[in-house]
């Protein structure tokens, strides 16, 4: 089986705030919108802010929570960025949840929670490397 | 800003239990592998399964709920291979959440729930393009 995720769907209870935080706080441009379901390309798989309830309706399933054990991540290309895109998130709102610290790995990295909660870590990660694409390869 | 995602974390309570669903299930190769954490290299981003307590830790926030509101997607090649596919994870430790069915807008789709009660969609969808290297795109 191709190691392979097509789209990361978060649940979410407000499109307009949501839109918010990932178009004018990240800057990212959605492919597509509707009322209830806003998606994004992103490097190689799809990520969709979906109104929570019509999630739920979808994989018949209730009581979906928040915040949800998982996180997402995004990293970016200097260290020196770490700190300011937290802070810049927050403006749009994010909530910084950790602020940029130095892991045992190394690199540096914090955590903002977006308007529902979802957690992204914000990563500086040297290791790892981004084609000029944007596609992350693991590397220690 | 970049519209990348680097990692997708999975908070998981048991390590062999996880990795029998993502290795013996999915039949997925891990990247690296140590007490507390498999990273998996995915399509263009890396997935990682860490005990939950320690992405905790590492948040620096408690009460991480399961089953969050989030769910990934896996997308197959062709219609035919979609419940034959959760029908074999749920051999693997998973719960079918959902049978194969045709959503409104085409193709046909069903859940599973992995071992932590973490969604994921198997997806048939012909309007999403895949790329030889795994890489998904938008489409409808």
């Amino acid at each position: 089986m191709r190691q392979q995720v097509s789209v990361i769907t978060l649940g979410i209870s407000d499109l307009e705030r949501s839109r918010r935080f990932y178009v004018e706080g990240f800057g990212w441009e959605p492919v597509f919108q509707n009322e209830e379901i806003i998606f994004y390309q992103m490097n190689g798989f799809v990520l969709g802010t979906w109104l929570a309830a019509s999630l739920e309706a979808d994989m018949q399933r209730t009581g979906l929570a928040r915040p949800g054990a998982f996180a997402l991540a995004h990293n970016v290309g200097t260290r020196d960025e770490v700190q300011p895109l937290l802070e810049h998130l927050s403006k749009f709102g994010g909530r910084i949840l950790k602020a940029a610290t130095e892991p045992s790995h190394g690199g540096l990295s914090g955590y903002v929670a977006d308007p529902d909660d979802h957690a992204w870590e914000i990563a500086w990660n040297p290791a790892w490397l981004i084609s000029p694409e944007g596609l992350v390869t693991f590397g220690v």
